[in-house]
C-alpha cells in the first residue's frame, strides 16, 4: 500500500509514537492532575512535556498558553466563537476549510459580520484585498497557512504584520503545515494558532490544540471539572484549565509529544526538504502528461506537498477507486471540505483527486504513483 | 501498586483494548469516512462497530443517534447548552459533577433558569422534591446515575417516568455507571445519555459520547468538516455528522468498542457482582474502625463501588499521600469536582479520600488497603 492521504492523517507514524501511546496506557494510564498519586502525577507531567515541546516548536513563551482540544476543528471553533461577538467583523478567505467557514457562517445568525476574500485560480490571496476588507469593527483575521486542496502557501507573516498594524487579532489555521513549515508566533505576529495533532505533527488522532497569546480573552465554550478550584461553580479563569474541562486524551497527547520530538530531532527542514523533493519529482513528471489537469500554484516553491488533479473527464471518485483497488494507492477524491476553494479553482462540480505526501513516503512510492496515473490517463484519453 | 482511582479512569484496561488501539494505529491509521480508500473505509467501519455495540449495551435503536465526543464533559455541555434557551428552566441536583453544574450556572447569564434540588446527607434525592421543582417552562431534568463522591445511586427510572409524564426531557450523566450498571434508554425513559469512554466502559481516555433520542433537536456547538455535504457552508443536519466535526479519535473509539465487547462477553452482571463483593468487604471491614468517618449510603446496595472517607482529623491529601508513598495505593483526595455534593455531606472544607473499585481489583487489593487504613487510623487516633 502506498499511502498518499497524509493531508488527512499522516500514516505511518514514527515508531516512538506507537511506543509512547501504549506505554502511557499500560504503565501510567491514570487521570492527570486529578489525584496526587504517582501514576496521576506521571500522566500530568507527560501532558506538560508535550506543551513544552510544542511551545519550543512554535516559539511560544509560556507552554500554559497552549490548550489541547479534540482536533483542529474544535480549536478553530473555540478561537472563532470564543472571540467574536455581535457587531464584530471577521475577515477570512475563500481557500479556508469548512472548519473555519462553517463557524463563521453560523455566527452570521448572532450578528457577526464577515468578509470572505476571494483568491485567484491558483489559490493565492492578495494582501491588498485583505487590507481593503478591513472595517472599523474588524476584530479578527483568520487564514489558513496552506490550503488543504491546492497546497497554496499563504503569506502569513505579511498578513500578521497587516493585522498588527491595524490592531486586529490574527488567527492561523496551521492544520496543513505545523511540523513541516516554520511557524514562529512571535516573529510572524500570530495571536491565535490552531493545529491538528494527527497530521504533520505526527501524533495520534484525537489530538489538536490552540495557542492563545497572553492577554487575548477568548470565552470558554465548555465548562466542567478542571481539577482546580473545584469548590467553585464557575469555570476557573487561568490557562489552560479554563479551556480544558474533563479528562483529556492523555495517551494521545503524550504520543503527540513523541511525534514533535521526532520532528525536532530529525530537523524540521530535513523533513520539509524530503517532502519538497518528492513534490518536485511528482509535479515535474506529471505536468505535461496528456489528460492530466493539475490545480494549484505552478511555482512549486509556493505549495505544500499536496497535489490536486483530475484526469480527462473521469470522475474523481472513480480515479481514486482505481488507484486504490488496482494499484493499492490511497488518495482522496471528491470535495475536500473546502467548497469555496473548489469554486475558486473550478472543481466544485466534479471534485478532484488529492495526493498528499508525508515524511515516510519514498521516491519509489512516487514513481509507482506516477506510473499508475500515466496509465489511467492513457486509458482515459484513448477512450 | 494497588489502583483505587477507577472512578477517575479505569486502570488497567482489558488486554484487548491495548491491542486494538495499537492495531488500529499501526494497520489502518487513516482518516475515517473522508476518503474512499481501503484504510479509510476500515477505520470508518471500526467506528461504526463501536456505535453498534454501545447501542446494544444501552438498548438504543439506531446506532447513528450516538455521538462521539472528547469526554463526558463535552457530551454534557452539548446536551445542556445545545438544548436550553433563554426562558427555559432546568432541574438538576446538588450531587452533580461540575460538568453539569458549571454549564448550568453559565447559562444563567443567558437567561436560563435552574433549580438545584437538595439531597440528604447520604446523597439521596427525593423524587417529590424534583416533582415540586417542575415549572411551566421546565424543559430539562438532568441528574447523575450515581454520585462520583458518595456513590449514591439515583432512581433514574422513576425520574424518567416523572419527566415523561410532564413532557420534560430527561438527561442522565452515566459517567460513573455505564458498563457496570444496567442502562436501558427505552425502559428507563432516558432521552439523552452522556457517558465517559475511559471509566467503566474500559476504553481509552479521549473518548466519551452522547445518545440523543430521535426527534430531540439539540443545536450543534461546533461546525466543521464532516466529510458529508462538503459543498455546503452550513453544518449538515443528519446524525451523527451534525455533532461530529473534524477528525475523530479513531483509535480511541475502536479501542472503546473492544472495552464494551469485553464487558458484554464477560457479562455486565458478573462485573457488577465482583465489584459489589469487594465493596461489601471494604465497607463491612472499615465501618466500625475507630477514627474512620465514612460518607454515603449506609445501605450498601444503594451505592456504586466508590468509598469516601476521612480519618480522624487528618487532612485528606495527607492520607492520600501516605497511602501512595508508604503503601503504594492510588486514591484521590480533596474535592472531587462536585462542590455542592461535598457541601451536602459536610466535607466542603476538608475534602475526603476516595477509593474507587474497578473490575480488575482483587480481594487481596482490598485486604491490603484495609490494613493500611487501619494502620493510619490507629496512628491518627493515638496522636
Amino acid at each position: 500500500m502506498i499511502y498518499l492521504d497524509n493531508a488527512a492523517t499522516t500514516f505511518k507514524k514514527p515508531e516512538i509514537v506507537y511506543e509512547k501511546i501504549i506505554e502511557s496506557m499500560r504503565e501510567y494510564g491514570a487521570n492527570p492532575g486529578r489525584g496526587g498519586h504517582k501514576l496521576s502525577l506521571k500522566a500530568g507531567r507527560g501532558i506538560y512535556e508535550t506543551r513544552e515541546i510544542l511551545a519550543k516548536l512554535f516559539n511560544i513563551n509560556n507552554p500554559m498558553n497552549i490548550i489541547f482540544t479534540y482536533n483542529a476543528t474544535e480549536a478553530l471553533n473555540l478561537g472563532i466563537k470564543g472571540l467574536l461577538e455581535k457587531g464584530d467583523h471577521v475577515i477570512t478567505t475563500a481557500m479556508e476549510h469548512n472548519s473555519v467557514l462553517r463557524p463563521i457562517k453560523a455566527l452570521e445568525n448572532l450578528g457577526v459580520e464577515n468578509t470572505i476574500v476571494k483568491c485567484d485560480s491558483e489559490g493565492f490571496v492578495e494582501l491588498n484585498d485583505i487590507k481593503r476588507s478591513i472595517k472599523k469593527n474588524t476584530k479578527l483575521i483568520v487564514t489558513t497557512h496552506a490550503s488543504n486542496i491546492t497546497g497554496t502557501i499563504f503569506p502569513i507573516k505579511e498578513i500578521g504584520e497587516l493585522a498588527k498594524a491595524n490592531n486586529i487579532i490574527y488567527m492561523v489555521d496551521a492544520a496543513q503545515t505545523a511540523g513541516v513549515y516554520d511557524i514562529d508566533v512571535e516573529s510572524m505576529n500570530i495571536d491565535i494558532l490552531a493545529f491538528a495533532g494527527h497530521k504533520s505533527l505526527l501524533g495520534p488522532q484525537g489530538t489538536g490544540g490552540l495557542y492563545i497569546k497572553e492577554g487575548i480573552n477568548i470565552r470558554n465554550l465548555k465548562e466542567g471539572g478542571t481539577g482546580s478550584k473545584s469548590h467553585e461553580l464557575v469555570q476557573p479563569s487561568m490557562l489552560p484549565d479554563r479551556y480544558e474541562s474533563g479528562t483529556p486524551n492523555t495517551p494521545g497527547i503524550i504520543a503527540l509529544g513523541a511525534g514533535v520530538k521526532y520532528i525536532l530531532d530529525k530537523g524540521i527542514e530535513n523533513i520539509r526538504n524530503h517532502e519538497i523533493e518528492l513534490l518536485n519529482f511528482f509535479i515535474n513528471e506529471i505536468k505535461d502528461v496528456e489528460g492530466v489537469i493539475l490545480y494549484g500554484p505552478t511555482d512549486v516553491s509556493k505549495r505544500v506537498p499536496v497535489i490536486l488533479m483530475n484526469i480527462g473527464n473521469e470522475d474523481s471518485s472513480e480515479v481514486s477507486y482505481i488507484l486504490d483497488s488496482v494499484f493499492d494507492i490511497a488518495t482522496r477524491s471528491g470535495l475536500h471540505c473546502a467548497p469555496l476553494a473548489h469554486k475558486t479553482i473550478g472543481t466544485l462540480e466534479r471534485g478532484a483527486v488529492r495526493f498528499s505526501i508525508g515524511p515516510f513516503n519514498t521516491k519509489e512510492d512516487i514513481a509507482k504513483t506516477l506510473k499508475a496515473i500515466k496509465q489511467i490517463a492513457h486509458e482515459a484519453t484513448c477512450d
